[in-house]
């Protein structure tokens, strides 16, 4: 895996990826530029009457449902058709999934109507994705199952992609194998963001090497990685964000192999 | 109030409030990110679909018009009512009022139909507020009164709530007492939002802290004194805003009563 | 030009012309900071109800296309309008003219009908704007011209305002003249929406100094130098656009004769 790492890194920085995002207005910046220090091209645009023909011309789709409402969750599930229909792989990060009754259908529908290549979320979206629309067992009254290599699975099986599961350890599956990635910082979870940031950099990676394991696994490795290295030196969340991007954006690839911490489940 | 101050700092960090914004989108991840430095668990969404649900499960709901428009006037309708009715506390922060007419009608519509706990703006916009809204006498032709303590009284006893006036001198008042706080940084007024900032910061106090003139005070303190810390290490505005957050995250409860500017006016 | 270069300086940060931003909500609070750093006061709301009143007492309205959708294309269009019956002048950023049949449609309603004072774009974008819409010739294939001289000069005489290019060398026009400027860093590429700050900075530049080539020479190079300077002390694209705010808003107008790369064509 690590010296497929490296070489994954380097055809994000040598395609430059264009990714299109319909995604909050609470973090777009911030994944706007992670989406270009991780090597991608970033656009934004969320009108029904520009996203046909931006997806298409997109090397991949993030769509994000942070704030979302009926005109962009029309404009998310037309990019993501648009999207499937011209081979465009499409990432989605279920973001507040469980918390109203509105998040969760509109998951459903972004789901079941768009059929996204990669789902993510953090454990809490991921165990309601996968136990209440997926059927899967496990997830405990508290929403969050202690068992998310099961979770990952079943939902990865039950629609046919990929899902990632964030968390103090990230899970990610095809349906078969599950890997568990451990990697990060805490500092990302005192900044807004850092998973719709992660997204952004999955979408980068996708667009670059195609939807596998692999390119999931290299796109979380490098974002918690650069993560390790901005805890080093910054004095807070404030300057942790700004050093997330520098570190992500200087990451030596060739460094990737003795960082990176993958295991299968 | 000194020793007051911590217990209320810790407060908030302890409980982690849950805070509903409905916001403008020029300032919003500084708002979001503030409100985590805080202490707080900040949650943006603005759609009807999704804001009663928002809401009711909030520990507090601000609502901040800097970019209103029909549709997310309505959201803020919508969960300020729906807020009061949960006895979630409704921070307003009237950005813009005295600017437009539309502006004003909007002001207009929130304070009477929601009665928001606590009407935050700046001296121009809570003298506007007061003097044409509240009737309370002493605006200057200027729009700006030179007796910021009558006004936030004023506007603070014609509704029944808290009212916070910002500037150099920050007045808070409950209609009864007046207060003047004195912290802060000339850098503030460099850095666009930094009064949206302050208004999630609110959010967070009151919604772990409970609605009163000690609650905005304490958080009206945190923040300032954050500030004068960002102050003493930042090369300009925007190393300011970074340093903002590490130092409103960073700050030490128990050095705050040493630090604390606040007098009875 | 480098001794007037300081005087138009000067004029902003003195004068803190209003600047009124309907933009796109990925790079709008970078827009609002760095209009505050360089000495300009920034305001951004978007409803038709709003921007009639905004725009007339605005010293300057920057439209830029960034997020465009059919609300606020209409919001732009009214605002553009109000602003040139009221003797304010428009700044309008094509951001993707060239990219869908969308934006080439709102791009062309918004030259023709609102005729901004200054239009402003990437290379890709003026010469599309060029070369289509304007009949000037020498777009190649590629849809960027390798002689942007021509097309910012053909593109300014067709609708009778200022051109400016921008990319490694930033081109302006008039309909006569031609200058080329050379200041900036490779940074500029590597944060989003640096394009967006400068149109921003171009608003606040011409709302205090009127509409000139000198002011938009003179806006150009102060954020370009001030580019350069934050170059030399980043770390990476992070920290290069915190250091773009502090090195903008500190620059020193004295010394701006002596780093300006000013060329007639």
């Amino acid at each position: 895996m690590a010296a497929e790492l490296q070489a994954i890194i380097d055809a994000v920085r040598n395609k430059r990826p264009l990714v299109h995002h319909i995604t909050n207005y609470v973090t777009v910046n911030d994944c706007a530029n992670i989406c270009i220090c991780s090597g991608g091209s970033p656009v934004m645009t969320d009108a029904n009457e520009d996203v046909k023909d931006m997806s298409r011309i997109s090397s991949a789709v993030v769509l994000n449902m942070g704030t979302l409402n009926p005109r962009t969750v029309d404009a998310m599930l037309l990019a993501g058709k648009v999207a499937r229909e011209n081979g465009v792989p499409v990432v989605f990060d279920a973001v507040g999934a469980g918390a109203t009754p509105y998040r969760n259908e509109v998951a459903k529908q972004i789901i079941e109507q768009v059929r996204p290549e990669v789902i993510k979320g953090n454990a809490g979206e991921i165990s309601f994705l996968a136990g209440v629309m997926g059927g899967v067992r496990g997830v405990d009254s508290t929403g969050v199952s202690d068992n998310m290599a099961e979770l990952v699975k079943g939902l990865a099986e039950k629609y046919g992609c990929l899902v990632a599961a964030t968390g103090k350890a990230d899970y990610v599956s095809d349906g078969k194998d599950v890997y568990v990635l451990s990697n990060g910082s805490d500092y990302q979870g005192l900044v807004s963001g850092t998973g719709c940031m992660l997204s952004s950099v999955l979408g980068a990676y996708v667009g670059a090497n195609g939807v596998s394991l692999e390119s999931l696994m290299a796109a979380i490795t490098v974002f918690n990685v650069a993560a390790e290295h901005a805890e080093k030196i910054c004095k807070g969340p404030g300057s942790f964000k700004v050093s997330l991007f520098d570190c992500l954006y200087g990451l030596d690839p060739s460094k990737i192999e003795s960082e990176a911490k993958i295991q299968k489940a």
